[in-house]
């Protein structure tokens, strides 16, 4: 069931956020996720309309760090469309730089949208200068390069998603229920996701779960894509408001927690959506194991801990007419930090494509990096 | 500054949900909780408008367990307004069954509003004995006396709010901030509320105080009400998502919390709002006091433990389509709990009209209520 997407059908569907169709001149279909979950829309952009993709990612209709930098490797693509058949090479890279320099403006503190469209240029200009060395310019011929190069970063990430769900999969009981905040999935990620690729892959394994999907204020992307996720994935799900894990928790509903993560320290402190520590705090409070799932890339060891991580504040309206309706009065102080930082100690594990780190300790995490402490190399 | 309204004025503003204006024939004020934060507005119930009261209460207009019950009080006046020059006495009282039916139909599982019809209707059965002795019957008489039951209801409220205020008000340090969950204020009680006495009266004492407002979803009464509140009252006040709470412990913003009660079992266990327990367990882990604010009438002895309290269910659409637009996709499971319970050892101090219970045990409430345990009195 593995690697397909059959849209509009519900159960073990693959969630598709991003697919190239074609060659050189195909197409980018995207899930409009602002439209989700009361409409399942794909756009498809062709053609060299590079200004459609930039807007996509601009209003978040295409979300989540993997998928940014995929998106735009792909919009490349598209971009280029327009000089498919420039025999001036000089005009085709001028090209290559104008669409470039326009996608790193759409989303400009994503992170992997900078390393994507780095890894895209690199791949030009690796091709252009094997060209150069045979004297033979193709347009069509860097285009093709370029695209399989764009999916080489969509298929390392599937194969990173799906060696995460396989890694934290045997820590899933069977018939447990499983808590997760806010959207480590597929539609911020190709296909699997981080913390939901270990609930696919317990549900693939014939196991029977349940997920508990803390809607995840103030952007509900639990409530509104995680549930869609589970949904089509058929597997059974229940949204609940944030104020009700506790609750859940107490009631013995709820046998481990897995959720993602923006950014870790050396140590494992680790920053993720606003509401994470809490959930860490009632799994600690209550004996609930409490798993953080993420890739290697997510590891940031100039960071020795946590406290290093800055909090982002968003804008409060987020907070105060979060879904259509005016809910606090005006002239009231609102705090909006977009993240919060889970301390090592309440981690039991981080969920890796290679493997478990568990105990979360700075010297487990170097060895699943293969990069042990400085003062260590210098001892050994 | 205490005991009277200056609506449209921002700043110790006294909150009046309800006022009664004039005397038998006079009119019932009422804020419109409905249309909050967004729109202020006191409705006027007067001329025998029964349906109007009526309406307000089914509609949720007035909420909150003793603001109900005041309403119901009041209401039972204004039907009588009809027969005011009645000169049969058996008419009278038959018009006066018709309005309590009428009422208890309103918000058939309110305790308050049963509870409040009761001794209205005590009021005047009195009364008719005392005219049935004389063999003088005046219906503006029994009317009359029955207002001034309907003012005993509100001013005994309104003692007990003040009284709890007074009581709690030592716990809260100058320059702390306190955070609270849902609404137990003015708006559900008379005047001062019960957990936002407390704030009301450190603010009143010259303390300096930032509330910290969980937005409380689904129904968004922190948002919506408590912060409404604060704003008229000139207290500072930020809102938060409930995700929100660890966090803003975590960076030592909090010095205190203190929550309203639905229920309290014998033991000192408390059903609260759904996210209190939560709440309870953060407060725990960071090593800050946590109290419940209420009046006597809260405790159920008969109530050995908090387990012994059923948690309702609410309808999912609360949770769905809280905001006025679809946040969770068709076809998921909802889980929708309205109170949790909070145990009794997490609980530092539970504040009433007769003092603070602190540390929170059955002989401690028990000796607070002059209500010893059975075997202790039989060994006395």
């Amino acid at each position: 069931m593995l690697g397909f997407s059959v849209n509009g059908t519900k159960g073990n569907m693959q969630i598709e956020t991003l697919s190239w169709k074609g060659e050189a001149e195909g197409t980018l279909e995207m899930i409009d996720q602002t439209l989700l979950p009361t409409q399942f829309k794909t756009l498809g952009f062709s053609g060299g309309n590079l200004e459609g993709v930039w807007e996509a990612i601009h209003s978040l209709r295409v979300r989540g760090a993997p998928a940014i930098g995929i998106a735009a490797a792909y919009g490349v693509c598209i971009g280029l469309q327009s000089v498919l058949d420039e025999t001036d090479e000089a005009a085709f890279f001028k090209r290559l730089d104008e669409v470039a320099t326009s996608l790193a403006g759409s989303r400009p503190t994503a992170v992997n949208l900078f390393w994507a469209l780095d890894r895209m240029r690199k791949a030009a200009g690796e091709t252009r200068r094997l060209m150069d060395e045979t004297g033979t310019f193709s347009a069509r011929e860097v285009a093709t390069r370029m695209l399989a190069e764009a999916r080489a970063i969509h298929e390392e990430d599937r194969r990173i998603c799906h060696a995460i769900g396989k890694s934290g999969e045997p820590l899933i009981p069977d018939g447990a229920g499983v808590l997760t905040h806010c959207n480590a999935g597929g539609l911020a990620t190709s296909e699997y996701g981080t913390a939901l690729a270990v609930f696919a892959c317990a549900h693939e394994a014939g196991k029977n779960i349940r997920v508990y999907a803390d809607e995840t204020r103030p952007l509900l992307q639990g409530a509104r894509l995680t549930a869609w996720e589970m949904l089509q994935r058929g597997i059974p799900v229940t949204v609940i408001c944030d104020s009700m894990a506790a609750q859940v928790m107490r009631e013995g509903k709820v046998q481990a927690v897995v959720v993602g993560a923006d950014r870790i320290a050396a140590n494992g402190d680790t920053a993720n959506k606003i509401g994470t520590y809490g959930v860490a705090c009632l799994a600690h409070l209550h004996g609930i194991p409490f798993y953080v799932a993420a890739p290697k890339s997510t590891f940031d060891l100039t960071l020795a801990t946590g406290d290093a991580i800055p909090i982002e504040q968003r804008n409060p309206e987020e907070v105060t007419r979060g879904f259509g309706r005016q809910t606090v009065p005006d002239g009231v102080d609102v705090y909006n930090p977009a993240f919060d930082v889970t301390p090592a100690k309440y981690i039991k594990g981080i969920i890796t494509e290679f493997g478990v780190v568990s105990p979360v300790t700075e010297e487990n995490i170097r060895a699943m990096l293969g990069k042990p402490a400085a003062s260590k190399e210098t001892q050994g």
